[in-house]
């Protein structure tokens, strides 16, 4: 539970990663995607935590400050978080690893993740947005590695890479708007599907044809 | 573009829609989607529009009609757009028709769409979210059914109901996230993209051993 720890310079300190300061970062990140960054106060925050407002300072010098670590610093870890997950094997099993490990980081800090996707349309602090993204480039262009990888190993046939790493993350990303804890499956089992479904794809082997209905292309498998 | 026109009873009273009151949606949704709705005055709105104040309220009363219009009845309005677009066809088709109408509507309505996305986790009127909930509920079955039509006929192998539409609907609805109108592949084009690697799969025909790697089991193909 390390990984939602201070970084400085893209090292993370352990020391300061309490479990103190992740349930404050919990919390918050919880306040925030419900209530947006304006409508919570360092009050609700140690209201939440069940804290005095005193000790909360002594943790964070102001808002902002927890803002940006919820929001913006998960995007860092979340990458480091899953670069260290990635096994040794073909690329389609990296791939899968990627898929999964994202999804165990959604699961340890939800909250965290909801904040920091809410935030994205409008935070109002331009250069935060712009690092986001900056680290969401980066956390992209590693997946779209591996599926080059999958490519050249011919286990994937020649398809767009920037498109199937949108399709990859956009079925993890949309998670956070469906998935319910109380649910049996954990988000890595999600994951998991979603990866048997799309490298393996929906297609049946057996296909039946449907009275007057064309049939399918068999061989439709431009990549663009 | 009379989808999103007043709707009464469900049904569209296309009169209402005139250009004006579409033009004042988009601008709504613009910055409801980049201010939020506390940020957003009656008088951006009209200023945005290039139109006085008056006129504005001469179309709505206040702002929270405006809101409900631009967030919560796009989504009514997009099962319409969508159903009315579904072709008669193998099953399989029909799902490429609906991510392709989805897409179709994401590009016509972006900035409502945006803004009715970014509403989800902090709307702080819970009625609405909840209508939100089960538009979306109607949207999302409407779907399972073109899926469990496509799996009857033998075109998808037997798969996860519901978790197939929730890849599928991940796909279209990250899109707001990433979209650069200013690239040449249009929504719909995108649309089919993923269309055919979800419905295809990303797995090469001709698979290439890799040294030292387990072959990739073919087998794999439970549906949770």
């Amino acid at each position: 539970m390390t990984e939602l720890s201070t970084m400085k310079d893209g090292v993370a300190n352990q020391a300061e990663a309490s479990d103190r300061v992740l349930q404050i970062l919990a919390e918050a990140g919880r306040l925030f995607a419900s209530k947006g960054f304006e409508g919570t106060s360092m009050r609700d925050i140690a209201l939440a935590c069940g804290i005095s407002k005193s000790l909360l300072y002594h943790h964070f010098s102001n808002k902002d400050e927890i803002y940006a670590r919820v929001a913006v610093g998960s995007t860092l870890e979340l990458y480091l978080f899953v670069r260290d997950r990635i096994p040794d094997g073909p690329p389609s099993q990296k791939i899968r690893a990627f898929m999964v490990a994202t999804a165990e980081y959604f699961r340890r800090y939800r909250w965290a993740w909801i904040a920091s996707t809410t935030a994205f349309w409008n935070d109002p602090d331009r250069s935060r947005h712009k690092e986001r993204l900056t680290r969401r480039d980066r956390f992209e262009n590693f997946l779209r590695g591996l599926i080059q990888e999958a490519i050249d190993a011919g286990e994937i046939r020649k398809v767009d890479v920037p498109m199937t790493g949108r399709l990859i993350l956009s079925s993890l990303n949309w998670m956070h708007r469906w998935y319910n804890p109380n649910k049996s499956a954990t988000p890595e089992q999600i994951a998991d599907v979603f990866f048997d479904m799309i490298f393996n794809g929906l297609r049946s082997g057996e296909l039946v044809a449907l009275p007057g209905a064309e049939p399918p292309k068999a061989g439709r498998r431009k990549s663009r």
